[in-house]
């Protein structure tokens, strides 16, 4: 196969993004929630696809459509990949949709060069907790990991998930059965960067280390709301100034500790009018960091800091905590594959941890499980705007042929 | 008269507003806009107390009740006194209502007392703002300043000015004719401080030297919407920490500049989710001071340290200056007779800037104008939970009778 055959399957994999982009909830901009009507389309076009190629196609009882290419050449151990083709609102092409484009397209590329390897493909049913609340929904079922009790979760209309299931003629009772094959051998996902840092680093892909953990509060301060201009400054407890105090430390802390990052993203402010001093101030403060050592220590500094504070400007204060995430490491084996294959593809290899969390984070904690990032242009996503070079596509497919190529050789 | 006759006098005052605060739109809490109909049960009883003293009484065009003690002893000029008896909603019961009771007392006290001097008492009806938006509609007209394009405001209903008046038994086109009487000498009004400083020096009432100027601006930081967890600290454009450093820059400022007050009371954020770096941040900023010349650089200062901030962190800023309102001084010579009243009265004197607007304030523009300040209880005004203290009510009608009786003895 010659550059310009990759290249080929390049321009084919963005167009079928496109494609599948117009299959919407709402007529001009994508909207895709788990078991709603576009995904019926979906899949109809995956499943087309996927026969085209011979493999064995089946939808799990949550509504992941699965393809099995089994070559006569290949053992019974197989490696999975595969994305999420759901997607929040008004949202880009690419955003796990092209990890599933690009694991069907390497699977063609599997075929052509009569590789010895067979692969599952999934297509996640559900993965950004848009209509459900709860993220995961399709790899944790193929993780083994479903908890029933989630059956009982209801959509914004009232629509509980088992009757969501049970509408798209599926059988709840037979989720348990979608954990995946216990001859997988791994699990692969390629997926955008939805952030800036290949970009920056003017690098086209990169392998992910971990997924990092996530620690997130609320931190409330409330002090005494009071008349504007009659409340000299020594007598307020502004709690406004408190809370942009620590927020400043927020910033500080973050940007002093390498690879850290710490946001306030949310503030609601008591009585919130021009002319009086604000009582109370309620913030949302989020960290992330792949070590988890790193990261706690850093929530628990920036709490003492935020009572410090409080304290001293005889504010009151409250914190909830909403979350406390391990970080997931990826598979070391198969980071160091996906690594090699990146410089066997002419790339440098370079290799970094991922802020968001992904079906592979899930996945992981069934099977080894590697991630392959691709960069988005501006680090956009979550938006129309969100797309992907060709040339980035095309090395992506570089390194998963290579990746392929040296799993068929160590099997076989 | 003794000091336990003027304390009869202060239990009674405070006891009257306890029963014009009955008089509300909203049961359970006292909630009085101009011109609405418990409006007519404050005039009812402030006509009747009025005419037991004798007093000559009249409701103007705008709605103000007006009475006028003319003792045959004195000559026609005459001193006006009050404030005015409209509220805030769920107001306390002493923010304006106070001045007019403690008004009415003390030309109780001058009949009683024989003074040769003339008083006009003027109950304002309107103050606060609340029912069409713009505030001193009552004092606008005594002042001979009520533009007829304010007779187009219309309230939450729809109602425009000139029908509430109409409706209010009223003849809007009779307004001009509601200018003060031109032998009036000066206006004095008794307020509540609406702060905590006279509390904070153990003090009960104070001479009002003016009423402070103020600016406000909106100022918008406008950066980089973006996902919390895959944007590293030095690729962020965070419009919240560029405005958090701003609050903490306006707050030091204020409170190394001698009673200036500056507050930033409402932020708008976008997206104003947990996990997305905020894309913009719009800030109200006021700030305050007795000296034009001091707000207007604090202002400036401030403006320019915006500007900075936004430069260094690449972000957009807008700002948009929405009031530049002067400092009005209060009258040297009236407010020089009140200092030494409450010295007579045996008070240390203490003067002070008023931090919020008065019906003072606009008198001010028509004649010698001057303010006594109470004490108000833990600054709580504009609440359930104001109040005045029963010897700081006793030392201001101590006060006025001592005013009183010097303009008597100088007009005599």
């Amino acid at each position: 196969m010659t550059d310009s055959t990759l290249r080929d399957h390049a321009v084919r994999a963005i167009a079928e993004c496109a494609r599948i982009a117009a299959m919407t909830e709402e007529p001009g901009r994508l909207t895709r929630r788990y078991l709603t009507p576009p995904v019926r389309d979906v899949h109809a076009l995956l499943r087309d696809r996927m026969d085209t190629l011979g493999m064995t196609v089946q939808v799990d009882a949550v509504g992941n459509l699965r393809g099995l290419w089994q070559p006569s050449n290949a053992r019974r151990e197989r490696l999975a990949l595969g994305s999420h083709i759901d997607t929040v609102p008004n949202a880009g092409a690419d955003d796990g949709v092209l990890g599933v484009v690009l694991g069907l397209t390497l699977v063609q590329i599997a075929k052509e060069h009569e590789l010895p390897l067979a692969i599952e493909l999934i297509a996640f049913s559900e993965e950004e907790g848009v209509r459900f609340a709860v993220p995961f929904i399709g790899s944790r079922a193929v993780a083994g990991r479903f908890d029933p009790n989630l059956l009982a979760l209801k959509d914004a209309e009232g629509i509980t998930l088992e009757t969501a299931i049970r509408d798209f003629g599926l059988d709840p009772n037979q989720i348990s059965q979608a954990a995946i094959n216990e001859n997988t051998l791994g699990f692969v996902e390629i997926h955008i960067e939805q952030g800036p840092v290949l970009e920056a680093e003017g690098l086209s892909v990169a392998a992910v280390t971990s997924i990092v953990g996530q620690t997130r509060f609320v931190v409330e301060f409330v002090g005494q709301a009071n008349h504007a201009g009659t409340t000299p400054m020594h007598l307020r407890r502004d709690a406004m100034a408190g809370a942009a105090e620590w927020i400043c430390a927020v910033e500080d802390l973050a940007k002093g500790t390498e690879d850290l990052v710490a946001t306030v993203g949310k503030i609601e402010v008591e009585p919130n009018a021009g002319n009086v001093i604000p009582g109370s101030a309620r913030v949302s403060f989020e960290v992330r960091h792949a070590s988890d050592a790193t990261r706690t220590s850093a929530a628990q500094a920036l709490l003492e800091k935020a009572e410090a504070i409080a304290g001293r400007r005889k504010l009151e204060i409250r914190c909830h905590r909403q979350m406390d995430q391990a970080s997931v490491p990826m598979d070391e084996r198969l980071t160091a594959y996906l690594t090699e294959a990146i410089e066997a593809a002419g790339l440098p290899p370079y290799c970094m941890a991922s802020g968001a969390g992904h079906d592979a984070m899930v996945m992981a904690s069934r099977l080894p499980t590697a991630m392959l990032f691709l960069r988005s242009p501006g680090g956009i996503s979550h938006h129309p705007d969100e797309t992907v070079r060709l040339e980035d596509v095309e090395a992506a497919l570089a390194v998963g042929q290579k990746f392929l190529e040296r799993l068929a050789a160590e099997l076989g």
